[in-house]
């Protein structure tokens, strides 16, 4: 990526393609005095920031190019804190590209995939952890993954970071200071401060770690497995989450072999609904395909929904059934959460659902009894499918972490934490060596807000961004 | 369409699709208020016209959908003349759905295709020419036609038109004022006068109905066809014109059998060539189709080049082949024009040019000798093919129109016109006849600037617009 950051840069903002109207936005020093040049109508360079303009916009050889509308923003109160010009043309790609060519020939450039954060970033409008969020909204296609973007950008939990990384810095510079009187075994540094300090801010981290699993769920879904004997009603229960006949829906054994998927969103969390061939000895080579991905499936799974029929399947009957389904369960996907749905329960009067705990292997909150066909219940199930994963609704207002990158660096410091504790526990532990355990915390810490930062991760972060941002 | 002006209407105005921004556009009375209930960061309603905001849109929950910069205008200052707010939001499908949801449930209505541009024309904005200039100007893919849209948006010949209708609706006047004093047989207007003005709009209306074959080469292209005998070289002038290996070129003749086309811009004028098979008695069925498509495609023609070898081919030769060309030409296409491509001048230093008249066959302008593989003379020919049909350059500056339903409004308004001279030169013609006559020429024009219109026109006219614009 090219990082100068004296050049003017140009881009269209706008998606490429006719429509009404396309932006083109130039950034750098002199941007609104280049653009004033080729800008008949009003003088640009007299006017105030946040205004806006009527004017054509000129070739160098004076034809007219647009009639267009500019914006102008002065420094430092813009996106990238310089000089920010948006040109609102007509949406005709002629214009777009005729535009972008002209301040090109006149000392512009094209600005690399979102080099206008990335320059946002370098002028302190923004964390890096707020410029990452930038991209995430821009994708996030559920309200979840926009809340968690938005609050992110809007500074999240960038703020905390920082906050508790000043005070290990402090630590660490009185414990450096120390080693400045060399021989003569000062301690500015209180040792059992710093551990409550390391302490605390390990709690931190460990809960951010830990939200990290809802993080991610909230802006990638949740991978739904649907799953029992074959013709329990798993097909007929995707159909009633998903309110159509998306799966062919049969009284015959065995009728759903591919795996099906549909999406499902439940305030604002995507699920990834995926029905399954019945699990059984397959009775055929395709029936047994079928069955492979299943398996298959239920690895991926974080959520599998074990359906059976109370009009077919006794508890007696089930009692083996799912203790196999618990342990392929168990053996196939760590960490995964199981939901059973009693299919069927308005057409059998004597069963109750207690009757299907199976001495314990079934608890009562995980137990929903339902009827796929005449929509029963499938509200509820919903329900317990969205607090399955998001366990405790309240953490939606707490920080929540959904950047691997970001989960990485607070696992790595995290480890960095560990050693200053054991240092600081350990007899005769040097200073040296403690603070520089402590300055790889940081150093891991900070790399989250980008108050460290490598031209590599940069451009591994930016490259990601559409152009124009 | 809803023609509903009082109506707050709400589009997206950038293409579909993710990108950095996109700007969702409401216009109407009370738009800015509305947009302000749902903003938060500054109060838009103390604020003035032209300015950019920065700040938060809310929903009605309270939930913040986004980070934003919204831009007022204030009536009249702004494209439909009505207050008009410009929402530059994340470039997300899910924000700008959210957006648009939003500002639907609390009052506005999504707009119609063109319905921002047709508030324009009913504002008095602009008259109906420039605005259906504004949907060229947006499909304009080459600089002529985009010049085009340019113009006739900036008033263009609408001006003129407007002038003399004026000039018209004042004669009508005097002559309908005589009606009022019935029998006592005054004239106020000058009959000679009256004929004189009609001579002069007509003047004014041929020359614009002439314009009308260029106006429409220059907006829709020019379709080129390049025609000859198998082997003269046809598939490599292709190639020379694009400069590079469009066609498959062999010496085997009869290697073109689809007609294969490519894209020529001129001066900003596009020309679409048509490469051929060679016209010839066909040797085999799949050459026979290729020459029925040859026909074909001539007689869309605008253009024909007319390629020979001359050396394989002597003048002699040549003269029964070029005469048969003219009159199936002639035959096939009204008003086409031939250009003769001499081709490998370079190797035969024993002819010249004027040995391929042809005894006045070709004329000397439209002899052009080239070399096709060596790339000799092409640019010339280039020129001569603008020229062809471009025939006046100094037209560019000329009002040019190229909208079919304005040549045919003025069409009709030249017969009317004709109409009310033949009634001036007939004696005994009563005054409220020849009224009635220029009414119907003022009617015709009036389509043209939209001073006459009907929804079933507007309606035409702005549903080919696209929404946001």
């Amino acid at each position: 990526m090219q990082n100068n950051v004296n050049d003017i840069i140009i881009a269209l903002s706008t998606p490429p393609g006719s429509g009404a109207i396309g932006v083109i936005r130039l950034s750098g020093k002199g941007s609104i005095s280049l653009v004033n040049k080729y800008f008949e109508g009003v003088d640009l360079d007299q006017k105030e920031g946040n205004t806006i303009h009527f004017g054509k916009v000129i070739s160098e050889q004076g034809r007219i190019i647009d009639e267009s509308l500019v914006s102008i923003f002065r420094a430092p109160k813009s996106y990238t804190k310089e000089d920010v010009v948006e040109i609102s043309c007509h949406g005709s790609s002629y214009i777009i590209q005729s535009i972008i060519s002209l301040f090109l020939s006149v000392g512009a450039r094209q600005a690399g995939p979102g080099e206008f954060t990335l320059r946002a970033f370098l002028a302190g409008q923004m964390d890096l952890s707020q410029a990452e969020a930038v991209a995430d909204l821009i994708a996030a296609d559920t309200a979840g993954a926009h809340d968690l973007a938005l609050q992110q950008m809007r500074g999240g939990f960038s703020d905390k970071i920082k906050a508790l990384r000043q005070e290990l810095i402090d630590f660490a510079s009185l414990i450096e200071l120390e080693l400045d009187f060399g021989e003569e075994d000062v301690e500015f540094a209180d040792r059992d401060k710093l551990k409550n300090l390391v302490a605390k801010i390990q709690v931190v981290i460990k809960r951010l770690m830990d939200s990290f699993q809802l993080g991610n769920v909230i802006k990638h879904g949740v991978s739904t497995v649907i799953a029992g004997r074959p013709n329990a009603g798993k097909s007929t229960l995707l159909n009633a989450f998903v309110n159509e006949d998306r799966a062919i829906v049969s009284e015959i054994a065995g009728t759903t072999r591919d795996t099906i998927e549909e999406s499902l969103n439940i305030k604002g969390v995507q699920f990834r609904l995926i029905d399954t061939a019945g699990i059984r000895a397959a009775q055929n080579t395709i029936e047994q395909i079928g069955i492979g991905k299943t398996m298959e499936k239920m690895q991926d799974a974080k959520v599998v929904i074990y359906v059976f029929d109370v009009l077919t399947s006794s508890p007696k009957d089930l009692h083996d059934d799912v203790a196999k389904f618990l342990d392929a369960s168990s053996k196939l996907t760590a960490g995964s959460k199981q939901i059973f749905a009693a299919n069927k329960m308005d057409l059998d009067p004597y069963t109750k659902p207690e009757d299907y705990y199976l001495d314990g292997l079934i608890s009562q909150e995980n137990l929903i009894p339902v009827s796929a066909k005449n929509n029963m219940n499938i509200e509820h199930l919903k329900e317990v499918l969205y607090t399955t994963v998001v366990q405790d609704p309240s953490t939606a207002d707490q920080s929540i972490v959904s950047n691997i990158r970001h989960k990485n660096a607070l696992q790595e410091a995290n480890i960095s934490l560990d050693t200053v504790l054991h240092g600081l526990s350990t007899s005769g532990m040097t200073g040296d060596l403690i603070a520089l355990d402590i300055r790889q915390a940081l150093y891991h810490l900070g790399l989250i807000t980008g108050e460290v930062s490598t031209d590599d991760l940069l451009d591994s972060i930016f490259t990601r961004f559409c152009i124009g941002k």
